[in-house]
């Protein structure tokens, strides 16, 4: 069901698909969406928690490397900006669960999704400024920080239309984004000598 | 009645207001709302005008200046964020605005707002690989990460609230991420050593 969900929401490039389709899809009866997930609300957070899982078990996985803590955080930044491109609905689902920051939907969001990504980063900075690779930064604005970076491909369509003339993310524009997003966010623009 | 409107989003939190409000504040007939900007969506456009023409002004008055590169663009960055604290109703508007990328609404936005940001940062970063202050950056890919990193302390009251109990962005708050955020795009979070 989930599956069925998210190849459509790909497919039609909207998270607007109704229950019906998605059962469809799924060769279900869609009595038993409502059955499992009650409401269109409760199918789109089950959804945002599958992604989120696979997100949260990657960064796991990174996070018990023996890779250097700046090689961690470059991987860390590059999945999330490829997490947004591989779900191209998950931005607008979360978007649209979180806009009532008081909903039940967004306080479970920021609880299994939000908060891992919090902590993998605090992580990932405390070992970095113990081995000096890192300059001391505060976890919750480098947080807002890289996350407004990481996402912005994919929340400004009309500019990115109307004021560059792109109308599509592929691949190739991802790539460069991640590159360009995380060189960035972990050196900076200014040249070397400045 | 751009002043009472921008007024009441301010002090009620919310865009979200009636025009029938709007036009109470302003001590005029909500028929002549109606007459000026013939619907809500008109008003919020006109409200958005207002701002942005201000801000525009603010940019090429930087512009002009005999600043080094790297201070016209820190003082630029820093602007975009007090814009989005001074008036706390832009954001919101802007998102909603821009919801549909395919509205006019949308297609305006970037023509009057996106288009003049896009072209200060494009000539500021011009003179910074000229004068060898910055190293060469894609402009949009630079726009991108620049504006998602300056918004994003706007964009997440959920996480604020449940993942670091933040209920409420002050002025000191606003300052702090002002210089966290510019600090991270322009010199990254990299030891210099490293």
């Amino acid at each position: 069901m989930l599956l069925a969900a998210a190849a459509l929401m790909t497919e039609r490039n909207t998270i607007d698909v109704p229950v019906a389709d998605v059962a469809a899809r799924a060769g279900l009866n869609a009595a038993l969406v409502n059955y499992y997930f009650r409401t269109k609300t409760g199918l789109h957070i089950a959804l945002v928690r599958r992604d989120a899982a696979q997100s949260v078990a990657e960064m796991q996985r990174l996070l018990a490397t023996d890779l250097p803590p700046a090689e961690k955080m470059r991987r860390h930044l590059t999945g999330i900006i490829r997490t947004f491109y591989r779900c191209p609905y998950l931005y607008r689902l979360m978007r649209a669960l979180m806009r009532d920051a008081d909903s039940k939907a967004a306080r479970e969001l920021s609880e299994f999704f939000s908060r891992p990504v919090v902590e993998t980063q605090k992580a990932i900075i405390a070992e970095g400024v113990a081995t000096g690779a890192f300059r001391p930064i505060d976890p919750m604005m480098f947080h807002l920080c890289a996350i407004g970076a990481c996402d912005h491909l994919f929340a400004e369509s009309s500019t990115l239309r109307y004021t560059f003339g792109v109308t599509e993310i592929d691949q190739d524009l991802c790539n460069r984004y991640a590159e360009t997003a995380v060189d960035i966010l972990m050196n900076g623009f200014l040249a070397k000598s400045a």
